[in-house]
């Protein structure tokens, strides 16, 4: 039966597609399958108790104000709350630099809707995070790569890239999204140096940089060029925009995170936000604020580190017991995943379809990668299963390994 | 201070522009101003002690999974509730047709990403909800505006607007937002046999249907269009899709809304959302859900109608008893809105700096107004201030308008 709807989707709804993570995860959904292929946080560390108490108070003292709309912004405590968090990593900010946004996939979704003409250029790290390469597309993003190694994005082959004339960066420096690698301390540098010579402004994306299980913090991007830029204004008005979220430390099915950025680009931001959704959940804001203020927060990260890195050790070890020799794989020093790089020969996609007669899932690397590449690589998620599944789970990979290694 | 970002704004960011609503809303937040202007819903009829049950239900019974990454499509308990509301009314749809968004705005941002082109038009109603207009802005959308009059849009004048080719027809049905009044039974089967006929799609926007204080429900444009195709198929394929929200029954706060649409359409929708955030609050969708089933909506829907109708009728009253002669409003049978017409001589954005001087603030009617016009023309709200208030409030601006009539 056609509708009259049917010839008329807009050009862009072409290049929109499905997501391969969504899709798997709909897959993966059966319960005897062990899936690596999710970027699902362990649901047993959830705070429910904390939640529930909070859900309390909130309703009590506060209940017509949570259900209320709100302003496009985001809650001003829980802004002010980002910008005192901020302050501990030096990243010196006002609320005027923060928006509120439902989840950090509305953030770059906001950033293309803002910044992103058909056939503009993004630069990229080879592989990234493909929820960015689907936001933009919608809005005809082009990508420029620069590839990547065990210190992250390689700065080296960046002033070529920049020469393209990218609109701008796009960086995953902590514990990326898919490879789990961290961008070294000397290449932060670089970049910042980079960028600014070319009058090119870089999107920092940083959703795990508070799990880190071992190793010392790195300084953030956007805190190196607030130190670059030697201001006297307790505003940010510098080259990068920064994103986080409560997702990984809090609960993703809140859809909180937050944008920090010179207040012009937060004002076009909010623009955005008022067409797309008006605002973010008021109740939620103030219920993880509750949840998150007077140090629980700290606390509870601490749980979620000593959580993962068992999990990270189990899946590294199990690797190491299971996998044969040609099989190479990253060791992140946080976050959630790994990255699983097979001899060149093998393809990963080809691959799945054994595992999940196997009853194990992962995500082949090839959709991770912006200009093509990647097609004997993976991506294993660590932080959802518990130490015996990810046991089982990379047994069963192995297996299904061994069978296809010549 | 500059920054590389200053200059690379989308050509889209151009036509953004920040809301006069929303602007008011901020204006309006000075606490001695009896305001008209936003289109919040009372709080006092928020159902504070069911969500707090219902908080403790669900994080008692499903935490985890409340607190987990959900499907995009929306949280299926819910949709089927939806599928099973629309039924009461006739409308005979699946789980299928059915997607959560965060908020209308949201189904009005991903109706614009899916299917506008720059420079494509939507035929509207004049006036229309503003909302929908700041939406589709970003996309390049431009527009061909029907007059409306106290029974809707004037159908006579449908067929030659129909022949400038619009890409879909925007229609309020019920209770309009901005002026309150309903689109009539038989213009409701002329609008379908028309865009039949031209094969122009129609996007039916229902936030108040649920809001009628008097007089008889007159069946959706979604359920005629059923009718007119007697289709077997349990599912929807039709030509409208068709919108509503909880956000005037539960809570805006919650920004929860769904949309209904041919199956093909909600595939398309669902990629929109999924580059854009993902997916709903899980969180939210089960506490509605909770709050919502076994009886309790239909119930909070009746003190709803209750309570507003006393403050609609307040200020009808007030506005018989203060305004002067030479000024006319409509009378809405449901909803939040009214509207008022001033003489031809006057300007509405002039008047409200007069009512500002003395505390009381509504939204000049130009802005709802695609393609221009309506300079002498005023919405005024009359869900969220108490009669008292509202008694207060339009006998101030009765007293600005004594002043300006001539």
């Amino acid at each position: 039966m056609h509708t009259p709807w049917d010839h008329r989707y807009a050009q862009r709804t072409q290049r929109m597609g499905s997501s391969v993570i969504r899709e798997l995860l709909k897959f993966t959904e059966q319960p005897d399958i062990i899936s690596f292929a999710g970027g699902l946080p362990g649901q047993d560390v959830f705070p429910v108790k904390e939640f529930k108490q909070a859900c309390e108070r909130v309703l009590d003292t506060c209940g017509a104000t949570a259900l209320q709309y709100g302003a496009t912004e985001g809650y001003l405590p829980l802004r002010e709350m980002i910008v005192r968090h901020s302050a501990r990593y030096g990243i010196e900010v006002t609320a005027e630099n923060v928006m509120i946004t439902s989840g950090s996939q509305q953030a770059l979704d906001f950033l293309g809707k803002v910044f992103i003409n058909p056939g503009d250029r993004i630069l990229v790290e080879s592989p990234t995070y493909l929820g960015a390469l689907q936001a933009w597309n919608a809005y005809g993003a082009e990508y420029v790569a620069v590839p990547s190694d065990e210190h992250g994005m390689v700065t080296e082959a960046l002033e070529e890239a920049l020469r393209t004339g990218p609109k701008f960066i796009y960086v995953l420096p902590n514990f990326q999204n898919p490879t789990g690698v961290t961008l070294a301390r000397e290449r932060r540098n670089q970049l910042i140096d980079l960028a600014d010579r070319y009058g090119v402004p870089i999107v920092e994306d940083d959703p795990y940089g508070q799990l880190r299980y071992e190793g010392e913090h790195l300084p953030s991007v956007v805190y190196l060029d607030g130190l670059f830029r030697q201001n006297s204004d307790p505003c940010y008005r510098g080259n990068v925009i920064y994103l986080s979220t409560f997702s990984k430390t809090l609960a993703p099915g809140l859809r909180l995170a937050w944008v920090i950025a010179p207040p012009e680009v937060i004002r076009k931001l909010v623009q955005a936000k008022q067409g797309a959704d008006l605002h973010t959940s008021t109740f939620n804001q103030i219920v993880a604020y509750e949840v998150a203020k007077g140090g629980f927060l700290d606390q509870h990260v601490q749980v979620i580190r000593k959580t993962y890195v068992e999990r990270r050790d189990v899946m590294l070890g199990s690797m190491d017991a299971f996998f044969p020799p040609g099989v190479d794989w990253t060791k992140p020093e946080g976050g959630l995943f790994l990255w699983g790089i097979l001899p060149e020969y093998m393809d990963a996609t080809e691959l799945l379809k054994e595992a999940v007669k196997e009853k194990v899932a992962f995500v082949p690397g090839a959709s991770f990668h912006a200009c093509g590449g990647g097609h004997n690589t993976m991506r294993l998620n660590f932080s959802n299963a518990k130490p015996d599944m990810i046991r089982e789970g990379i047994s069963r990979l192995g297996k299904v390994l061994q069978a296809s290694v010549k």
